[in-house]
């Protein structure tokens, strides 16, 4: 694939810009925010960049478009994608990242952080053993790149994790990988749930009543989507014991609305989407590494297959 | 070595014995709590086992005493021990405790936890891009099995670790250990400075406004023992900005007395005591290990060196 004209759409398109320049890529760019893309720039490009788009572009006379994120539902869900546009996506530091924003969350449970601030703030010395993460089961949902990276710090740590996918096939660092229509009867044991999984007409709204009904006592980590998770259900399940706490990076809106009762929840943690950034900088190493493959016809390893949807 | 008198003493010792009864340990044992041990118990005992222990007992015709945790200070620092006496030490999964103990809280720092939270209360949504532990550097005064098992796993992590011990000999999950007497111009790359050292005579106030002086908004961890720090010259280091925060989990005198400032500084984070904590059952495992290896004459690697006091 030949790709001479490339057209890079972001609000941090000037640090794009700059990082490229750096990297010296010889190639035609044109750098514009979302709200000043015309047709013809879309017509002269044969490839985009972009991170969160915030438009619909029509992007059937581009050959390639690049996603500087993980996730492409921007680009997928309820859309049609034109089959002959090729379609990657930025697959660097996520899973490392992803698995430390939920190793502090846990180690900030086991090691009861909060219980001996509290004890601080009123001079009481109350020891409490620490948990340790090998006494902990945890249950990732989603078994590609970033699960698996999940998986494999902790399982080096002790942590015996167990994994849900499409397809439930076994896979290095799970204990255990359950398809997804079946790994409902081990739920109850999990200290700690995490949803890694992509936005797909399967997964969205996953995270229900019913799956609530079925678990006890455990941390739910959202760093998936927001729209798997139906927030009614998890602020009932948080009610009912059976979620002790929730950490939530993504919402169904985000920034969240102000009046979403999730803010004022004491035992929900809330960041704002910032679980597994790509920064600039990761974001261009991995797009002109994708851009050397296509030109050198080598496999690449992280185009999405739109019918799967990631 | 035959071994067949032993006394335990603890406040715990009903848990032990409950413990010791299971395992099957043919010996004869008194099980007593320190307040009640007698003259003729410590003639009798071949073998003593021991946690905290808060009077001063004569070891003199004991063959050898087990502690049950990892500190021997309190039988060997400003006191004399019996040449001819050995001395155990439980070495269990105290490097995996303060290594989770010590990543919990540099995780906490780099993921913005606080930060968070305080704009979850606000209902504020303001991203902010959480480091990455392979951005870090780390130093750990100790390289023996604790210091070791932390850089362990901190390597496996991404992060840089360094190490100081007496020696300077290098050491495996190290990218570099230094002796005591010259680490000091590195002191002030380091991000987080972690204090896993025994409590001898050469690391009684290491951590003073000399040592602190070199120090750059680092995050400093006692886990060692208090008497190593300078509490004053901690304060100190806060109010200068060498230290950013310290994470102190022992203290010279424990309770930490009410009086201390350091229960009113707010980037002092203070735990009882309960970074290495022995579990009655991995004190007792250690224990029954230790008596095989002595009675089949193997060798021992809980063996305490008395003239270095670990």
């Amino acid at each position: 694939m030949e790709i001479s004209n490339i057209l890079v759409v972001s609000p941090m398109y000037k640090e794009i810009q700059s990082l490229l320049s750096e990297k010296g890529v010889k190639k035609n760019f044109r750098y514009l925010p979302d709200n000043q893309v015309t047709e013809q720039d879309l017509k002269w490009a044969d490839a985009l960049v972009a991170f969160n788009l915030k438009s619909l572009f029509d992007f059937r006379h581009v050959k390639w478009v690049h996603s500087l994120g993980a996730g492409v539902d921007r680009f997928l869900y309820e859309k049609n994608w034109p089959q002959n546009v090729l379609l990657t996506r930025t697959v660097c530091s996520f899973g490392q990242r992803i698995a430390e924003y939920c190793l502090s969350y846990i180690l900030k449970d086991i090691q009861f952080h909060d219980q001996f601030q509290q004890d601080k703030c009123q001079k009481n010395w109350q020891p409490k053993t620490p948990g340790l993460l090998s006494e902990q089961k945890v249950m990732i949902f989603g078994t590609g790149e970033i699960g698996q990276t999940v998986a494999k710090i902790f399982s080096f740590l002790g942590v015996d994790v167990y994994g849900v996918s499409l397809s439930g096939k076994e896979k290095e660092f799970f204990t255990e990988v359950m398809a997804i229509a079946n790994y409902e009867a081990r739920l109850n044991e999990m200290d700690y749930i995490i949803n890694t999984l992509p936005l797909t007409e399967k997964t969205a709204g996953l995270f229900d009543d019913s799956f609530f009904s079925r678990v006890s006592k455990a941390g739910f980590f959202n760093v998936g989507r927001g729209a798997s998770l139906n927030e009614a259900a998890i602020l009932q399940a948080l009610e009912n014991q059976q979620v002790r706490f929730a950490v939530l990076d993504v919402f169904t809106n985000e920034p969240l609305p102000k009046d979403s009762k999730l803010w004022e929840h004491p035992n929900v943690w809330i960041t704002p989407h910032i679980s597994a950034v790509t920064t600039p900088s990761e974001g261009v190493d991995c797009f002109i590494d994708t851009l050397r493959k296509i030109e050198e016809n080598k496999s690449l390893t992280n185009k999405v297959d739109i019918d799967k949807g990631y």
